[in-house]
């Protein structure tokens, strides 16, 4: 992995599903050849295999499950992940919180299987305790950027800054990214300058009437 | 679906992640072709898409969540398994069991995407409980039969026959396959002659020495 | 239990906590010494052995865990219930919501101590399904009178008549409550004519100005 | 709090339901005042009110829930707890696991209601994050004590003084208990001497024959 990276979150948006997922990371593949940035896909799980095998970029699950390979119907082992050619996995996404344990156990699980962990975190203290269980990259989402719709270049710039350096005091292997509030490129400049190593975005890429355009100028201002 | 139905789970043992689901799909696909025996394959969640494109048998997931397409990460819709050309999905099994008002949601979610619902439960007031939810499919898996080692037919006979009358009294659409204590082709037999439209079983073909051979020999038990 | 039956649930509303839950189980005795109406109180947790100790109307839990006593830290067995002179407990109201198999087991868990159990479920087809498990009350709550505002004497009259038949219907020994769109006493009286053999209510009670009047309004419109 | 602490977990063990509750908490009583070791007891949810109003030690809540007073059907807010005249609670106890963030928001909560938290937590890195979340205790339990059977006072002494010393190197406010491996005084003697602040115990005490000689012995051994 190379930082600054842009993660992009399909979830399991309609727009991003079968052969929209394909779509959107092959966007993903061409902006990254073109600008030399790091740009990672999260697409659903169903669609983890098929895109892992046709793009160049490196392809993350959105949840990976602790338990081990063996009789757990319905889990996701990270053993799955390493045999489509997954790189990762995102962790503890606001959409799909997790057990303390659980978490520590996925993130240990990952790096057995040589996979890369993106643990999302809230406010400053549990992206404190994130930092403790050694996961590759924290997403941080500051409570007061999400569902309020403030961008980062808009926000009060020590929202980011702190939660940068809490972070790095507990674990400065960690890379944090910005995980809330980022809409256009002007977020992703500011994020950078406030000491982020990439961003994590969702809708705003996916819902975008011209998502390659986007990326490619967020890459740019990266 | 064509009754009696021969229903294999792979869970996520290791002998049946990746080439080992596409190898147990196989034969599954050429028993069910010489015996013309219906056989459904449930092959772990990352395997789906892969098994889905290159076997002729139904293949279900292991899981499929409630919610709809959207902002859901990690969430797995009805959509998806639609999308990937898979026939159904488990329900609620021991290892991943569902909050009353999910499983009515998914079965609804799955009737409404033309995909078919195998919900599994434990004791016989949970199965008509079950079935009132409307699945297609009501795999049962007998306390006194799961844990304890005993198999069908060695076991009362009114422990599957009693399970098979309770469901159908409260919904008799629903089809009412044998979940537990299935090893070999003589359970195979004893559950349908007890009322059983079809087995469910796990570890008995995953991790037989000679899967193909066991499978046929169910097939023929039919 | 005498039916009609009105059910007050206390939530952790801080209207109730406490020595206001006294206040407010001491205002149901009342009306139900007064009126011959049996009223149940359902106080926050840690208030239940204050209430049970102090009035004489029943009690019940707002939750009881599936889990026998013995090492379940933070566990809330029938076994307690039983030992604070409660009479039962709600389940699966839709704040705490519960698995199929755990809903299965409290109520029989809660049989098994003497102690009568309120099912709390959604739609027609779980509450169809709750009725399958066999609890002694389900409290009904219509999707279309749920965050809607609509009051039962304002709604379609069929959403409370069907749900009513249909519970019948899977199990005629259950007493069905209207547990949603109950706001005055017209809405008890329409609840009652189109079936219900009883109500379930909170907000409104709790955060009535004059709860006692409220309540004594609605006992006489039984 | 003074330290060092011995803290009883009374979990729901039959031995320590009602009457028993208040028996094992008089015993403490009448120890800690012989001995003037502190001592916490941490009766099962029903029988916290009626603990707190007639003992004079610390009494602790096995479990709390992160939502505030409201309308959370089944809840137990802190707030609760507060009125009761309790001192605090414990959190995330392996028979209870919570999310990260919920446990974070549980500690926020009950520091505000000016109650004490004891987090536990398992392995030295999950231990390490629980730090980060700023409880007034940590209760590690060492998965190599835990389910082995093997005794503080038998173990390599790294496994506790390595897990302390990480716990402190985080957050050194934090007090570190040991909370497994605790069966006599031989115990309590080995915990403090490798760094410990005191000891989480629970059916060593509960189902002793003599609980209050053990307790004895044990304070004695402080």
């Amino acid at each position: 992995m190379k930082y600054p990276v842009i993660v992009l979150n399909f979830k399991c948006y309609l727009e991003a599903l079968g052969e929209n997922a394909l779509r959107l990371s092959q966007m993903a593949e061409r902006v990254a050849g073109e600008t030399g940035v790091e740009i990672v896909v999260c697409p659903s799980t169903l669609d983890l295999e098929m895109v892992a095998s046709k793009v160049r970029v490196p392809v993350f699950a959105q949840h990976v499950d602790p338990a081990p390979p063996g009789p757990y119907t319905g889990s996701i082992p990270a053993e799955s992940l390493k045999l489509k050619g997954l790189a990762g996995s995102l962790l503890n996404h606001s959409e799909k919180r997790l057990l303390l344990q659980d978490i520590s156990a996925a993130v240990a699980r990952l790096r057995d299987n040589s996979l890369l962990s993106i643990l999302c975190t809230g406010d400053q203290i549990t992206s404190m305790a994130g930092a403790a269980l050694q996961p590759d990259m924290i997403a941080v989402e500051p409570p007061e950027l999400i569902g309020t719709g403030i961008a980062v270049s808009k926000a009060k710039p020590e929202i980011v800054k702190e939660a940068v350096e809490k972070v790095k005091k507990v674990n400065d292997k960690v890379h944090v990214l910005c995980g809330a509030g980022i809409s256009g490129p002007e977020d992703v400049a500011a994020a950078l300058r406030l000491g982020a190593e990439g961003v994590l975005l969702s809708s705003a890429y996916v819902k975008s009437k011209n998502p390659e355009k986007l990326l490619r100028d967020m890459a740019e201002a990266v």
